[in-house]
């Protein structure tokens, strides 16, 4: 299969005026006139016109059995035509190939619903603009946040995901058959990146899928979602770890604002504000005080926020400081892991801290309590069994140093970013308690 | 816990001459002497000498009371001491604070044997150069591969690990409780990625753990390793595939030896050759031909070649043409997936390779069947039940474009790279059939 010529995008036909060219992508539209055809093609850098005029030969017969979506390759000239919508050129077409016909009708059109979209993920990412936008941007994401982590001495690591026992706590945790045992599915690489650091990795980075067993059903919640990691070694305090998230974020949304900045506002109607560092910082204890003072007292939410109160205080702090970002600090220790560190003069309290973006909480970080009685002690609080945990524990035997880090979801930033309604949009193909396919 | 001096690297401390910092890491070494107290200090630069004249204070007991690999951080004045080996230099301590102090004895010394060592990872990596190389290696090896993708029009997808059925084969799947029902590990990212060019996504890479329950106990085996993935759209034929990968590793290798050439020659003994590409190929109907000319006839291995075949034929290319890779293609159907796309005149074989370097297998790769009847029939022929198959079916019935990639692992081109004697020293924490731990 030599082709005499190399595929032009449609991006690039503009320079190819007068020549003869390959283009290779799908029927997005076919208008079959009585003197003419027309075939709209589509492929990933744009659409262009093809048109044919009626002549009674093979390439008419072939045109006229072409489906919507099918997989075509067109060699052709490329011809200046002022009338033409789409950069007022067309392709004559010399020869049209099927190489893989679609299937009519197509099982998804526009007025098909969230759920059943799903079911047909490709079809529905291939036709929407809108789709194919959240992978372009989560990649620039994605080269900014490594960027931005590697230029200040990060080191790479995947950490299994695979685990002899379950992870902090038991609930929440997939279970599975691994030959003669069990083994089970990482909640977080928050145990194995604190290894890290006690293995002289002085800044851990990773990129990765976690695991929830959680049958949460909301719009922000996915079994299976795609992880940012960061663990930081010798850090003096928590405040590190803030100032090192606020500016990789900052770093990394400046890259994604000039790279797609404009085609996000343009399909989206969203404009990326790439925020400045230092992020606005607020005490749990003052967020509580701000929320109740203006009625805020929602049942069975005692000491920490509900997504209601999140979206307050962050709208509150957005008035106050012109801010999107906001980090809540100093979470009570009743809500949080065993393993973060606790002020030396208020026990009750955590050297921890989330970020909301928006309203919606982006990230959980934490300095880790890294002297090995402590640690046994705040476990034994919670009333925990150490004793699986005994590889962890080692961890703070042997010179463990000071270190922090935070946990953020790329589908919850990506969500943030472009204004999705729902997480199940941020994931090329989403995991919830009621979905495994396609 | 605000500290007036900032954190200062060992690499750095030259530029500091005659200056109080401080400096944080790990107590490599003591030397106890009469009238002198010696603190050999590693952080991840280096090392520094920390020298202490005994004077009956509070340091001198600080100093007598360290234990190795206890997690220090000291404060004092660089002094030039040309008689010092650690760089001329040396550090006179004002301040030394234990900020976790090791237990004694250390579980591993340099006498502790493989398994062991990987029960105490953390600490093997920590005291070892050339583990933390692996790392070192592993990140810039990973920038270069990631680098070439993006350059080249690849998106950055992460595609689901939980299935709702066993892919391809339902051996070497691992089984998962999922809420009232079962989930699989997938083995590879192939349907999904497979399903990302169907959604328009012209070229995907990945880099993510993949899963095998395959009870294999060699050097080259884990049950959870990192992969490396990559799948183009619209491609004329597998050829297309083998120069995207050869100017990939090209790319990257170039990469690490630039940035850890002289590190990896000092510690492993090991030369990185930057590839030139084209590598060179052979179809394994020649690879066997030569082999069987040389007596190469294992038992029980009839279409494939089994890794001393592997070795054997990597060293006669080797000879043949002077370069370290080679590709072996057209593999045979009938050890070959079933959507492996095969030669229009050969429905034996596959239009598929294996790239193998210095006679180690680190890809495979082919192009895919995307014609759905076609696909059909070659599952048929497998005896394959195509019915819990049918989401990836679908993806050929609406304009599949013509596709191919290849899925290499991470762990067994470090390995080749720097010479490991095991893939378990190229994971920070090895997955077998017999670990889940630490």
């Amino acid at each position: 299969m030599i082709h005499s010529t190399s595929r032009v995008l449609v991006s690039d036909l503009r320079a190819h005026v007068d020549q003869t060219v390959t283009v290779s992508g799908w029927v997005n539209a076919l208008r079959l006139q009585r003197k003419m055809q027309f075939v709209i093609l589509r492929d990933h850098s744009g659409m262009a016109q093809v048109t044919h005029k009626r002549d009674g030969g093979p390439l008419e017969a072939v045109i006229e059995s072409l489906t919507p979506e099918s997989a075509v390759r067109i060699t052709g000239r490329v011809v200046a035509a002022a009338q033409v919508n789409l950069g007022g050129l067309e392709i004559v077409p010399e020869t049209v190939e099927v190489l893989n016909r679609a299937e009519t009708p197509l099982p998804i059109d526009e007025h098909t619903g969230p759920e059943h979209r799903l079911d047909w993920r490709f079809l529905d990412v291939r036709k929407r603009a809108t789709a194919q936008m959240v992978f372009a941007a989560q990649t620039t994401l994605e080269q900014g946040l490594r960027e931005y982590a590697m230029q200040n001495g990060c080191t790479e690591m995947h950490t299994p995901k695979l685990m002899g026992t379950a992870s902090e706590s038991g609930a929440e945790v997939f279970k599975l058959g691994y030959f003669d045992r069990s083994a089970y599915l990482a909640q977080s690489p928050q145990f194995y990146k604190q290894m890290a650091v006690a293995a002289g990795i002085d800044r851990v980075f990773e990129i990765g899928p976690v695991f929830r067993a959680e049958p949460s059903f909301t719009s922000r919640h996915a079994t299976e979602f795609t992880g940012v990691d960061i663990e930081l070694s010798w850090i003096d305090d928590v405040e590190d770890v803030m100032a090192f998230e606020e500016r990789m974020l900052a770093h990394a949304i400046a890259k994604v604002a000039e790279v797609h900045g404009e085609a996000i506002q343009e399909i989206f109607g969203i404009e990326v504000v790439v925020p400045e560092a230092p992020f606005p910082r607020i005490t749990m204890a003052e967020a509580q005080e701000i929320l109740r003072a203006g009625g805020w007292d929602p049942e069975g939410v005692k000491e920490d926020l509900d997504p209601e109160g999140e979206r307050t205080i962050a709208a509150h702090m957005k008035e106050l400081t012109g801010h999107e970002f906001v980090f809540i600090t100093h979470y009570p220790a009743s809500i949080r892991p065993f393993y973060h560190m606790r002020p030396a003069d208020r026990p009750d309290l955590t050297l921890s801290f989330d970020l909301l973006w928006k309203g919606l909480e982006i990230t959980t970080g934490a300095q880790r309590e890294h002297r090995s009685d402590v640690l046994l002690k705040q476990a034994e609080e919670k009333s925990m069994d150490t004793e699986p945990m005994q590889d962890y524990m080692n961890i703070f035997r042997f010179g463990c140093p000071p270190h922090g880090g935070l946990g953020a979801g790329l589908g919850r930033i990506l969500m943030v970013m472009l204004g999705l309604d729902s997480i199940r949009e941020a994931a090329f193909l989403f995991r919830g308690p009621n979905r495994l396919t396609p």
